[in-house]
C-alpha cells in the first residue's frame, strides 16, 4: 500500500480549497452513485448535550473507498473521513462552510434534473449565510435572468440583492412581501428557519419547481400543506431522515394528504430511474434536509485536493 | 472563555498516559453519573463499507461538559472529543488501546459492585489482547490469589499464564479444559469470539459472578442459555445495545428463559439504587457489549491528562 498522508483541514483550508462546481460534480457523482447502494447513508441523530445537542451523521461509498462522519457541537462542525481499504483515518475536515456549500449544492442537483430545462427566473425567500449558496447553485445549473429575494428584515434582503447581483453577475432585486418574491418565477427556494408556513398554495404556480432547504425540525415547516398537494412530484435526499425531520410533509401525511409512498429519492431521478416532469406544468418539489452521503462526498474530493495542492497539516501516526 | 487546546493523541501518547487505574476511576464516575440521567448514549451503528464496515457510537456528559463518538474501520480506532459549553473540538484520540483498557475497566466495575467481597479466584477463558485487560481490571477490584486460564491453543494459554503472572504478581495457571477453569472459581469471564457457547450451565455454581465480555455480534454467543437461566441477575452496559447485540440473551429471550425486563443497567447497581446479589450464593451475570460513554469518560480524563503533561500535537483553527 502506498504511504498514507493522514490531514487535518481547518475551516480556512476547506474554504481555500472548495468552490460550488466541485461541490455540484461530487454531488451529481454521489446521487448517481447512491442509486445502485453503493452509497450508503445513516441519518442524522441528536444527543442532548445539557445546554444543546451533538449531531452526528454517517455514510460510505464503496466504489471510492471512503466511508466518515459529520458531527457538531455548539456550532463546531467537523468530518471524519477513512479509507475503506485499510488506509485508516485520512481526514479531519472543519466542515461549516462545507455544509454550507454542499446544502446548496443538493438544491442545485435537484433543480438540474427537476426543474424546467428553460427555467430563467428564481425567487428566493431567506437572505442569511444558507440563502447564498442556494442561489449560487441554481445560478450554476440554469440560465437565470432575474432573481427575487425577500425577508423580513428590508436592509438584510437589500444587502442580499446587491452583493449576490454582484457575485452572480445576475439581477438580484428585493421585494417587500414573499408573494413578491414568488409571482412568475421557475424556480422558488425557501431557506428559513421559520417555524410557520412561508411558501403557501396559492403562491405554487404551475411550471414551477421549488427547494425547501431551510428546515430540519419536525417542529418547522416552510410549506402549507396546500403547497404540498400541489406538488406531482416530491422528491428528497434521504427517506429515513425525511420521515423523522421533515415537519411540512410529516403535518401533510399526518393530516392525510401526502402519502410517504409517493416520496421519490433523488437518486433515482439523477440516475434517470425516475422521470421528474412529464410535462411543462407539473409542478415538482425538492425537500432537502441535508445528509451524509453529501458530507463524505465532497470530504472525499477535498481531502484528494489537497493532497495535490498540499493544503493542510499532516497528522501523525 | 479560557484559550482551547484542540489535541491529537496518537496510540502511542494514549497508551503512554493510560493504565487501569485511570479508566476504573474515569467509569466508575461514569456509570454513576448515568444512573442520575447526567450521561447519556447512542448505541453503535454499522455502515457498510463494501468490505467490512465502519461502525459509529457516541455519548455526552452533560456535567463534565464532553461530547463525542468513537468510529472505526479496519482496525483503525478513533474517538472525537468535544467540549459542550463552547469550545467545540478538543481532541482526536486513537482509541485502539484505550478501547481494550476500557472493556476491562467496565467488566472491573461489575466484579467491584456485583462479586462477592471476598472472590479470590479468576477462571478466565480466552487468551487474547482483551483477556489482559478483563484479568487486569478483575485483580484491581479484588484481592485475587488465583488465576486459571484456558483457550484453544496450548501454547497461547500458557504465554498468557507466565506473561500475566509476572506483570500482576498473582499466580496464573494455564489448564486444558474450559470446566477446569471454570471450577471452584468466584469469578468467570469469558473473552472470547467464539460461535458456540464456552460458559455451559454445568460451569455455574453457586456465589459465582460472571463477567461476559467477548462478543458484541448477534451471531455470537459465549453463555448457553442454561448459564443465563441460572443467574438470578443479569446486568448489562446499555440495554438498547444489549437488545440488538448481544446474541446469547437475545436466544434465551426468543426461547422464552429470559425476560428483557428483568435485565438491570450497572450504572443502576454502581449507584446503589439495586441490590447486586442479596447473598454469597446468587449467581451474578455481567454482559459487556462495550458502550460509547465509556469511551467518553476515559478520553475525557485522556485529554486533561495529556494537557497538563503537554503530551500530543496541537491542532491548529
Amino acid at each position: 500500500m502506498p504511504e498514507i498522508k493522514r490531514l487535518f483541514l481547518t475551516e480556512a483550508d476547506v474554504t481555500g480549497l472548495l468552490d460550488m462546481e466541485l461541490a455540484l460534480e461530487a454531488l451529481d457523482d454521489a446521487f448517481r452513485a447512491r442509486s445502485s447502494g453503493d452509497v450508503r447513508n445513516e441519518p442524522r441523530k441528536r444527543i442532548p448535550t445539557g445546554n444543546g445537542s451533538m449531531n452526528f451523521m454517517a455514510a460510505s461509498w464503496t466504489s471510492r473507498g471512503w466511508a466518515g462522519h459529520k458531527s457538531y457541537v455548539s456550532g463546531d462542525f467537523r468530518v471524519m473521513l477513512y479509507g475503506t481499504n485499510g488506509e485508516g483515518l485520512i481526514a479531519v475536515l472543519g466542515a461549516g462552510r462545507m455544509g454550507q456549500v454542499r446544502t446548496g449544492a443538493a438544491s442545485g442537483i435537484a433543480t438540474r434534473y427537476m426543474a424546467r430545462e428553460d427555467s430563467s427566473s428564481v425567487g428566493i425567500i431567506g437572505s442569511g449565510y444558507q440563502a447564498e449558496t442556494q442561489l449560487e447553485a441554481v445560478c450554476a445549473v440554469r440560465d437565470i435572468k432575474d432573481v427575487k429575494v425577500f425577508s423580513r428584515t428590508a436592509e438584510k434582503r437589500e444587502r442580499f440583492a446587491s452583493t449576490m447581483s454582484e457575485r452572480l453577475g445576475v439581477n438580484v432585486i428585493a421585494v417587500d412581501s414573499k408573494e413578491a418574491a414568488a409571482e412568475g418565477m421557475d424556480v422558488l427556494v425557501a431557506v428559513t428557519s421559520s417555524v410557520e408556513p412561508v411558501i403557501t398554495g396559492d403562491m405554487v404556480e404551475p411550471g414551477m419547481h421549488i427547494n425547501a432547504a431551510g428546515n430540519n425540525s419536525w417542529m418547522k415547516r416552510e410549506l402549507d400543506t396546500a403547497a404540498i398537494v400541489k406538488a406531482d412530484l416530491v422528491a428528497c435526499d434521504d427517506i429515513d431522515q425525511t420521515k423523522i425531520e421533515c415537519g411540512e410533509l410529516m403535518r401533510a401525511a399526518e393530516a392525510g394528504h401526502f402519502a410517504w409512498e409517493s416520496l421519490v429519492r433523488l437518486d433515482r431521478i439523477v440516475a434517470g430511474l425516475r422521470t421528474a416532469r412529464y410535462s411543462d406544468d407539473e409542478i415538482t418539489l425538492f425537500e432537502s434536509q441535508g445528509v451524509a452521503f453529501e458530507d463524505i462526498a465532497v470530504c472525499g474530493r477535498l481531502y484528494e485536493l489537497a493532497l495535490e495542492r498540499s493544503v493542510g497539516v499532516e497528522l501523525p501516526g
